[in-house]
């Protein structure tokens, strides 16, 4: 094993299209960090692609294998060899891992090193981990996954839009959400093996794919998105993994959600894993599924983790000031007299300190009081201070005016509110 | 440094009240899986309370010890000596974290120990983890909490039903989600520590629970509520820490949030956190942030990865049979001749198989045919392919009967749909 050397730790990529070229920038980026964390730089010794590259001079040279070339062949063989010569091996590839996961971990016991697979399921939430380790003490009873994006996608327009399946998908594909040929996404066949990789951890049972009962969604109509909202119901593309009488039942089916689930509101792209177990009641992670960027910080989070044993808090390697004037939108709650040229003269004391409306409700409480509900646009905390400390001394003011914060989301495509 | 060690491995534990006594339980219970998992078993050697236990003597006999007594004094002088002595701490001390946190994790550098606090911070939720280990590679640029269950079921409380601030509070003690004196949950400051501990691990800053600014919900009133709703805007007791130019602001505070932000649909006495990355865009953690049997979940989390070098999956220790046959509700599609006796017919067949309606809705689709959707009860998925394979056959049915299953929530108080 080579985690005891000192200078550069070597990282070897094999595979270089969508997450291995944003992993091989994100590892150049972020080099300097993961060496506050680690005390060793990483450095990428070689890159594998189909056309440029030898696989022994790639392992001969690094201490520690990324494969995210995909499919069983050769990423198999070539994973098998890394563990074989003592290379740590992070890998994003669900295919293997769910043909041939028990032959890969044995391998990695056998030899010592760690199989890190974060990526391969979910993109950058950290179920893997989160199974793994926090849960580790914890017997699961059940685990229900939005693990395909693509879907979750087509199923989010269906039901916002009124759209059709083939208008949905044509849409996902125009955005880069669906591949041209998006057979193994809308078959739930990729669901699939995501769900035996997480079976597999949850409950310490060999799973292969083919164990996996599979059923897709090209068959949903706008028709059943309007009766499930008819019924108080979200439709989404769900794998389950359950305990049933000492047995386990892996699933991927479309299902029905009542509202209050904690899935029912995972819209767009993303994906979300809900774990149930009778000592924790439950869990859910959720988060972008996919993606470059996203996957490869999933794989880095992998790779640090390989390079140190279990973290102790390292110094702190930031002295950021604290700060008080913070950029947020708000919301006012203002008690005012109920006659002409109040409101103007507020709006007025708001601009000048450059604050701005985006929505008002005004009614009367009697006694020639007006309550005005506002929600504001962004602006510094600073400033709206300034303004409501002047609003507070006017004559018309009748009680001191309260501001709270008002925290968006992030306009996700699919979220809703821009 | 104790774990090289063959034989047991031996826990000492200070503190025996909620969480104390849940984790002595929950160890004895899951010995044998922590067993199957790192090859050692683990063995409370030693409980310390207020009125029995020697530190000394526990301390002696300990590999490693877990901190659950609670407030500064004697629990800080306890940590330092444990990890002099060159003993693992898993700790749940968030008081003692957001004060003497810098003292506390240099130490167990300077010793080579771990200190482990997954606990200190939303429960169960494994926020501690990923920041430390999944994000170690992602900078973070915003991070939005809810960490505080108490308030959480308050506000909840208050929204769902226009309870006043007061009589949520006394349903909160009345169930147990708050305590008698419920001070240090309704101003914040328990909220204000759990940031402080967030915010350093998020942003490599050393932050003091001081530096957190800090409101509380106790002067929020049903009318808040109203008007937050009409906004169609959710209130909640949020906590904030970002990055704000080359400074970072921390703070806790009643806030509005948009109804499609992931935290919005947080009920009752669940925590979850939000963290925002440009890389990664955002992930969303969530689960139960309080309660004795889930806070010592994570705490048995924690000395299992104290345990052992990070996880190479080990060998499967069940092997469960893959079964097909599940319990669930489900929603069915059938297509009938719209006759008299149809519908009764179908019924009857459902019926034999123990098969039973809880919601229809039928229209007529023209052609003398009718279209129903069906919500059934729970019921076995052979017993149903069985009717439907019986109903696919009749006469009168149009078209193959579509069945997909209904998921519902798990009946969470404050969550609504039981």
């Amino acid at each position: 094993m080579a985690s005891g050397m000192s200078g550069p730790f070597r990282v070897g990529l094999l595979g270089h299209g969508t997450v291995g070229s944003a992993f091989a920038e994100l590892l150049a980026e972020r080099a300097g960090q993961v060496e506050a964390i680690t005390g060793l730089r990483p450095d990428l010794v070689g890159v594998l692609t189909r056309s440029r590259g030898d696989f022994e001079d790639i392992l001969e040279r690094s201490d520690l294998i990324v494969e995210v070339m995909g499919g069983l062949d050769p990423a198999r063989d070539y994973v098998l060899r890394a563990m074989a010569a003592g290379r740590h091996v992070v890998t994003a590839n669900k295919q293997l891992l769910s043909q041939h996961g028990e032959e890969l971990w044995a391998a990695a016991r056998e030899h010592g090193v760690q199989l890190r697979f974060e990526a391969a399921v979910a993109g950058v939430v950290p179920v893997i981990r989160v199974l793994q380790e926090s849960l580790a003490g914890a017997p699961v009873d059940r685990l229900h996954g939005i693990v395909n994006g693509t879907t979750n996608f087509i199923l989010t327009q269906m039901a916002e839009t009124g759209a059709s399946y083939k208008e949905a998908l044509a849409e996902a594909q125009r955005l880069g959400y669906a591949e041209a040929d998006p057979t193994e996404d809308v078959n739930g066949k990729d669901a699939a093996a995501k769900m035996a990789i997480l079976a597999r951890l949850a409950f310490n049972t060999p799973v292969h794919i083919d164990q996996v009962r599979c059923e897709g969604i090209e068959h949903l109509t706008a028709d059943d998105m309007a009766y499930a909202r008819e019924l108080g119901l979200g439709l989404k593309l769900i794998g389950t993994a359950e305990r049933i009488d000492g047995g386990l039942s892996v699933r991927v089916h479309p299902a029905f959600l009542y509202g209050a689930h904690p899935l029912a509101s995972v819209s767009g792209p993303f994906n979300a894993v809900t774990i149930e177990s009778s000592t924790i009641t439950e869990i859910t992670l959720s988060g972008p599924g996919a993606g470059g960027p996203q996957t490869a910080s999933a794989v880095l989070g992998d790779v640090i983790s390989a390079m140190i044993p279990p973290a102790s808090t390292p110094p702190a390697t930031d002295h950021l000031e604290i700060v008080s004037d913070v950029e947020s939108a708000f919301y006012l709650h203002l008690e005012v007299a109920d006659r002409p040229g109040v409101l103007a003269d507020l709006a007025w004391r708001l601009a000048a300190h450059e604050v701005s409306v985006a929505r008002l409700v005004q009614h009367e409480t009697g006694e020639g009081t007006a309550a005005l509900h506002v929600v504001l646009h962004e602006c510094r905390s600073g400033e709206l201070g300034a303004a409501l400390a002047e609003i507070a001394q006017l004559p018309e003011t009748r009680q001191r005016p309260t501001a709270l914060p008002v925290i968006s989301d992030r306009g996700v495509p699919g979220l809703g509110w821009a």
